[in-house]
């Protein structure tokens, strides 16, 4: 497990957010409890003076205001975002990055335009190839200055369901949420979902920025190529039951019919079943879904219940896709610790009383 | 400094949030990035069911709900607020706890009634001594189940500008910041502005609860009774300059001159001075304070010239306030690893070249 987590790493944590995970219990992520990942800083925006500029290869640049894009037809969506790190610090061996251990996620109603109405008005030419998504945010990765900057192939920028967000639950952006304007893109990890959006770039050639050649692949050496990240795999995450202990986060429970909620989610295919082991992993048990009333892009809702009996246990939980996709009890190491979706295991003691009042 | 922060710690480091440095150029901290330290869990309050019990000694007993309390005249204050761990992982030896580095700050705009309109309406007897604050969040901690409780002197409660507050930068609370009540005591460390509050009771002896008797006191062994933590001592933080390294955060700043701006604060008395180092702390000059437009309770903007030569330096910023106290450059230890206000320190590269756009 993570012991030895470096003054480096402890910067990252203290300034990147995790979503406490009794925030699981809400279906849309109150503000301030979504999780965060900023690679620089979050800039500083002047909303009026802002614009978007589409160019490249399209047949018409555009320079979009904030009330510009207002005034267009809007969508709404609700999206479970997840970190690519998710996991990361309980990967052995230690990789040194952002040590997420399982809270970097969240769910939000976004609300903007969406790209394919931008690309098409702009008209994107035979040639195109890429979508390319670059920020405001700046500073040095990998002894590279940059732009943080992430591209998608054209196919999936028209055919997907990305939107242009202006609106968050309701509200204009925050500033580190990415205003005035973010890409969403559903079903994928969170690093695709460029924030304070400057411009949209098509170009001919595949994009081979910082983010997409040396971050986010998964690979088991400098030198390898290795695959792009693109959709999120599957997991499921508990409620923590009962109350915690304050330094250990261990949990104390209540002896009987104890109800285990969660959320379970996937980029690769629907849910489909989610299944709840309390005893490690050793047997398992299907858990009752609830209704996927959030549409397809949000987590669903599951519970199981548990008869708790006084002891030490240690409960989990597994999610299952329409792809075929399941959570293993191990997750293959990778050299930037990412798709860490091993199933979460949470230590409960069940008193053999009732807790005193 | 904190090399080898345990997976406890972490685990902490996680669900708590700092408040990123940069965010010190608002002057009110935008809603999810003022910080956040959560003993237990972050409760699930019904705010119609709610209500807050106001009893022991007192005349009248009180059970208010949120519309009885937001019927009533309404104050906003605008409040700085500091977790009493700011600095902890700085402090050596280490100090097992929320690993704080220096993120535990920010400054929010709180409305509600002051604490002083609802004791005069209970009517507090002649024999009280203390007024006990009760949150709805229960753990465990030091091996005693608990709701997290913390108590204030009559008179403090009586005099000082304390408010139960419903509402933050505009909003109700958050989950996370309190909902549907929150006591907020300016100028006192965070752990005296209960959150989630269920009740305020009059005592007539000193409250002993684990938060007041065991944490939030200076003392060097686990058996000395020691000092308990109050006024927030002042600090001083600088916004970063120039752009971050991903992973280290250290810094690259263009070369020539640079505006640097921070903030500072004290709960002991108004900031009178700030001065800045940028070379570790040998050489200091005054920096020039902003306006004191946001009241007495909040933080003081400050700037300072900066000529940034090519090289490294360290940048130093240090506040004093008008009761006499100065930023040390090394705070003493203590067992609860509080009120480390020691001088930051910022490392910076000036590149010798105007950065690659």
């Amino acid at each position: 497990m993570a012991e030895g987590i470096s003054l480096e790493e402890l910067q990252l944590a203290a300034r990147n957010h995790g979503m406490p995970l009794e925030a699981l219990r809400w279906d849309i992520t109150p503000i301030g409890l979504h999780y965060l990942l900023t690679h620089y800083d979050i800039p500083e925006v002047d909303g009026d003076a802002w614009r978007l500029e589409v160019d490249g290869l399209v047949a018409r640049s555009l320079s979009l205001s904030l009330d510009d894009l207002r005034g267009r037809p809007a969508v709404e969506l609700t999206v479970t975002m997840e970190c690519a790190g998710n996991g990361r610090a309980q990967m052995e061996p230690h990789v040194v990055s952002q040590p997420w251990l399982l809270e970097a996620v969240g769910t939000a109603r976004w609300r903007g335009v969406t790209v394919t109405s931008v690309l098409e008005e702009a008209g994107v030419l035979a040639e195109a190839v890429e979508i390319v998504f670059t920020g405001l945010d700046r500073g040095v990765e990998g002894e590279e200055e940059q732009s943080y900057a992430r591209s998608l192939p054209v196919a999936e920028a028209l055919a997907g369901d990305a939107i242009l967000a202006y609106e968050v639950n309701g509200v204009p952006l925050p500033p580190q949420h990415g205003f005035p304007l973010r890409l969403v893109v559903p079903g994928w990890y969170g690093m695709t979902s460029v924030k304070w959006l400057a411009r949209l770039s098509v170009v001919a050639e595949p994009f081979d920025g910082y983010q997409m050649r040396q971050a986010y692949r998964l690979r088991s050496e400098e030198d390898e190529v290795g695959e792009p990240l693109r959709r999120i795999a599957p997991r499921s995450l508990l409620v923590p039951p009962g109350i915690p202990e304050f330094l250990s986060r261990s949990r104390v429970v209540e002896p009987g019919w104890c109800e285990l909620r969660g959320r379970a989610w996937s980029g690769e295919g629907e849910i489909v079943g989610v299944e709840v082991s309390a005893d490690g992993g050793e047997t398992w048990a299907s858990a009752e879904l609830g209704a996927a009333a959030l549409g397809r892009w949000a987590w669903r809702s599951w519970s199981f219940a548990w008869d708790a009996e006084p002891g030490e246990h240690e409960l989990c939980s597994r999610a299952r896709d329409a792809a075929g996709n399941e959570q293993p009890l191990a997750s293959p190491w990778n050299l930037g610790g990412y798709v860490n979706n091993a199933v979460q295991r949470v230590r409960v003691t069940v008193a053999d009383r009732s807790p005193a009042v």
